[in-house]
């Protein structure tokens, strides 16, 4: 899969990038709702404040579980969370449907974030449409790792081989051995799973339809990529 | 003058611009005005059109006066332009009004992006901060030079060293001489003088008072940095 970055270089990129950007800028404004406006603009918020928070925690080993749950929520799940928020904002329904429909694409999105991340560790460079491990080898500590630093029979040499970023020849592989082996593959598996059932909990108050029935499909397409 | 792309890379600088971006976002939502918001997000698709234009046509020497207008409109004027009216829209004026003060900020902002152009052709670098001649370097065709291919004196010799795009030593000073020597410098301070004062015409309507006397010392100021 080619980016615009690696055909047309990085000055065409910015500004297709800054046209799309102009272009939601301006359909927003068109949806006449400054409620829905301001949920979007949160997200834009907090979608910049997540790719800075990841680029500046690069190899930190000391990252927790909720720094790494705080950033997928504002790289992937505040975007989903204010989208479905707003479908609802347009429906009119009460304030606690609202809450509701947030909560909902927020588990939904940070399962999803959690599911890709475990991709990079299990599926293949041709799968994935990029190398195994990138994430990894890029510094971007994920829920699989975070889980592995865990287990003392992997944590010293995950710890070394962290600290080296993998100058040495076979290093990534090794390390995406380890985290499999101490187990960090299950334990990410089972978070996704348990965002997913908050997510499916959120649709409680909804009454049963085929819309709902669509709003619970999602949740199990998404877990479905990691079994 | 160092920028951000020269010091930390072109990642950061990105994501400098997207934070930037978002922040603008969000205070503009929480202006709490539809018609203010719709007014901003028109500029930030125009300033988008406008780079993506001026990308595409380097060293195009076909480029008119009356689209050298229209690029310096999306990428300057029209920011000037809605917040002029902007302004209009919360002070509750007249219809008349707001289009007066949009007219104001359109033709003080052609007028600066004119100015602008001018100075890259007669400032030192020192006083630039860059270096001279740059646009013209790039490839971006700007109303001196438009002005100077109109005259049957320096037109041959002018798109001979365009079409060879600088690569001859000193090409580009001798340009910049031919475009002062074609009177493309006088026609485009001329140019400017016109947009100057198109701008006061619009402040008629405006009542005389230390905020009109600024409006109009702000076109003052602009016009002054090329005499």
């Amino acid at each position: 899969k080619k980016t615009i970055n690696s055909i047309y270089g990085t000055r065409v990129a910015v500004l297709a990038g800054d046209f799309l950007f102009a272009q939601s800028s301006w359909f927003l404004a068109n949806l006449d709702n400054l409620e829905v406006i301001k949920l979007i603009s949160q997200v834009i918020a907090d979608f910049a404040n997540g790719e800075i928070s990841q680029a500046s925690s690069l190899f930190d080993t000391d990252v927790t579980l909720e720094q790494y749950s705080d950033k997928s929520f504002y790289k992937t799940a505040s975007l989903i969370a204010a989208s479905c928020r707003s479908a609802a904002v347009f429906s009119g329904v009460s304030s606690d449907m609202k809450e509701a429909m947030y909560a909902y694409g927020k588990h939904l999105g940070l399962a999803f974030q959690i599911v890709d991340d475990i991709l990079d560790f299990t599926q293949s460079a041709e799968q994935l449409g990029k190398p195994q491990g990138q994430d990894l080898a890029s510094g971007n500590l994920t829920a699989p790792i975070i889980y592995a630093l865990r287990n003392p029979l992997v944590k010293e040499e995950l710890l070394d081989i962290l600290s080296s970023e993998f100058v040495e020849e076979g290093s990534l592989e090794r390390a995406l051995h380890l985290v499999q082996l101490g187990g960090g593959l299950d334990a990410a598996r089972a978070l996704a799973q348990q965002e997913g059932e908050t997510a499916l909990a959120a649709l409680a108050c909804l009454s049963e339809s085929p819309a709902k029935r669509s709003l619970q499909q999602m949740v199990e397409y998404v877990l479905h990529r990691i079994y």
